[in-house]
């Protein structure tokens, strides 16, 4: 069993009017209770109550900082251990200090980042794939992305997940039944029921995994490239999307490269923007290094705006990116739609079909609602509205999803080619541990510590 | 009386586990009632108790987050007002999905910055000056300046200004009876009863004054500028002193100019170093533009830490910087005390005293501990951990201090000349309302205005 207990600083670090301090685990109360000055004492203290009174370093008898201390005795609380919320003052040092006399506890030590609910999920009060939803939801950063992963913490993915499980278990029964009884079933009918339990199964995986691209486009957003030659208004639809989005615009450091981009939300849809420096070059490199070089800048998004002046025609070097780019996710932007028109439009749908050509006038804002509907037909269907917003997000659910698809593929062939069933059973059993997988009941000590290493500090 | 119920996100913006919207004010409970799903209605809620449920979406119905909601009844809460705290998971969207939910609630407005504790101050719980220490607290850079801001908060130094103001009102008192029956009392009699009076508050007052610039020091930090010519190891210096400190050393946005400081702290000492490319600049300065230009922007500078390398010997330059900065807190250092001495130490102390002059390597990291203890002899006497840390910090407190002495000084002389008891009544009432604007008593309503606004969001 958990033996330590873990406390951390729960709130975004900076100024602020409240920062909490989290501790959990067998020593929450009583070792709290010894650096709290207050007119109760927190032994005694209910469940879920709130208190008033002062940390004191033991050290020297001194009030280190007043504060509000909550009580949440186990199971009903985060981690479903005991767990004490110390409430401080905002800043930088007040919590600071208080930490660093919650630290000289007897058998307290620094949380691990994302070990309060890693705690929850090993304690089984959620599971693996809920405990994910919470990075997702404190990383989110779109009103959709959030509502997604809040739906996907409340469990209700898990749910499926393990009616499927529930579909494959009930499969593994009947073939284990078989093999160890023979006498009372016909493999012949054995070999029928496999198949029909599998695709229910795999009817029910291709459902989620059709939410999958959908699901992490509104994880991640949508990777989104602005090219385009210079003057073409690149810098000022840039402008306009970011601005529009003042509010929600944020940076994004580059974890797995140097870059900075900016994430914006077009009425819901999410896209991440390459930051203005690197378009910049990009558009210089098509200019000057010409097209091969451009195309490698541009390989990893998942969308491409190539915009072009209404007011100029076709170059050769567009020509050539945009014969490059035929296979991609282009939406063309037929800018400066207010000046007179050079462009051949018929030229521009020789690459790009009419359905993903937005004219619009940046400088006017005109056509931004119709750059919108276009990139949410493309990527959702037009439908995003109406997703009752039960997404496949997360890479590893995908992957093994995939697997489990796999592996009851391989039962219905096997039961074709008339493989022996206890060969099958393996099959199956490989299905059901990687729906396992999912919910984290078959997941190794390795792997969770890796999901949950991704967690911010005090969650 | 105060009408308005407010609501603002309390803990600091960014991603973490835990976010807080503070709401305050008379519908607080009903209000967030109408959104909150759980087993209970907060409106039966027992004062600081703790309840798990979610956010509701009125328009829709929809569950918005879920979260745990803190009821802490008034006076017995921040502001003595109703408090709610709905707290949230972390991150930037959920606090911003809750607060839209929150604001939209009849009555309810966004929280101006500082207004929870504005609320405080107007309701009575606290004083102008304890609610100054609240804003100190947050900012706080320091252990130290974070107990004296706690101290301030607890009303220490309140309680001291308002045994001053006790000590004017007698005196009043005195003046008054006087005046309204001179028959009872012989004027000689009372013109030495008010010497006496104001005698005593001015020693107060004095002693008080005496905290101020160690207070001011303390709070804000030393302003120091690390000068030198190229390559005597100011950068060194600066990495020495920064990366000791790399768990405070925090980047202070420059609020009345535009640079970038550092703030670190020297075993409880502050500095605010000016930047690093400040520094350099400064030094290019020194060798191309000369002494003058050098001084200019050394002028706001608290303490210059003036670098020699103990292996060359002055240069013309550090002769004339040194002669110019005479008048100034100086501390020479005297760099790589490792290799082979060609400075004249002797020369050196013609401009710096020999107490002020420190040998260091700051290579091999030696001498840091003699520097902070010459920098603690120069502005705190030595005396920095015996204090009992009461500290007048505040400049406004300062101003205020003075002028309350001022008119005390005033009152004692008028005894002297000869005139009238009413108007020394005048200087008496002044100095009264004086120290009563320190504790908000006697503010105004722009002062206060002004004062709060200096606050964060949430507080």
């Amino acid at each position: 069993m958990i033996q330590d207990t873990i406390a951390a600083i729960s709130t975004a670090v900076g100024e602020g009017g409240i920062a909490i301090i989290r501790i959990s685990g067998p020593q929450a109360i009583s070792g709290t209770d010894t650096i709290f000055r207050s007119k109760i004492s927190l032994k005694d203290a209910d469940s879920h109550t709130v208190h008033y009174g002062h940390i004191i370093d033991p050290a020297s008898g001194e009030k280190v900082e007043e504060v509000l201390v909550t009580v949440m005795k186990g199971p009903r609380s985060f981690t479903a251990e005991d767990v004490v919320e110390i409430n401080a003052h905002g800043g930088v040092i007040a919590v600071k200090k208080v930490l660093d006399v919650v630290l000289q506890l007897d058998g307290y030590r620094t949380a691990e980042p994302g070990e309060f609910t890693k705690r929850a999920f090993l304690n089984g009060r959620i599971d693996l794939m809920q405990a994910e939803a919470v990075i997702d939801l404190i990383r989110s950063k779109s009103d959709r992305a959030f509502s997604v992963a809040r739906k996907q913490a409340e469990g209700v993915l898990s749910k499926r997940i393990k009616a499927l499980r529930q579909t494959v278990i009930e499969l593994l029964a009947h073939i284990e039944v078989n093999i160890d009884y023979p006498e009372h079933d016909v493999e012949a009918m054995t070999s029928a029921y496999i198949r029909e339990q599998c695709e229910l199964a795999i009817a029910e995986i291709d459902k989620l995994l059709k939410t999958a691209n959908e699901g992490k486009i509104l994880r991640e957003g949508i990777m989104t490239a602005i090219v385009g030659r210079p003057n073409v208004g690149k810098s000022s639809l840039m402008n306009v999307l970011t601005q529009e989005n003042k509010a929600i615009v944020t940076d994004i450091p580059g974890t797995t490269r140097d870059v900075i981009e900016q994430f914006v939300t077009l009425n819901g849809i999410p896209l991440r923007l390459l930051d203005t420096a690197g378009i910049r070059e990009t558009s210089d490199v098509v200019e000057k290094i010409g097209v091969e070089r451009s195309r490698d800048a541009l390989q990893g998004a998942d969308l491409i705006l190539f915009v072009l002046n209404y007011n100029e025609p076709l170059s050769e070097d567009d020509r050539q990116l945009l014969e490059q780019l035929k296979d991609r996710s282009v939406i063309c932007i037929i800018n400066k739609m207010d000046l007179p028109g050079r462009l051949e439009l018929d030229e521009v749908e020789q690459y790009v079909s009419p359905e993903s050509i937005v004219r619009m006038s940046v400088l006017e804002e005109k056509g931004l609602d119709i750059l919108e509907a276009t990139i949410s037909e493309m990527f959702f269907e037009g439908q995003l509205e109406a997703n009752d917003l039960t997404y496949v997000s997360n890479v590893r659910h995908i992957a093994l999803l995939k697997r489990a698809k796999q592996s009851l593929v391989d039962a219905i062939e096997a039961t074709h080619v008339g493989i022996p069933i206890d060969v099958i059973q393996i099959d199956a059993r490989q299905a059901w541990e990687s729906l396992g997988e999912i919910l984290g009941d078959e997941a190794g000590d390795s792997l969770i510590d890796q999901i949950f290493s991704q967690f911010c500090l005090g969650k």
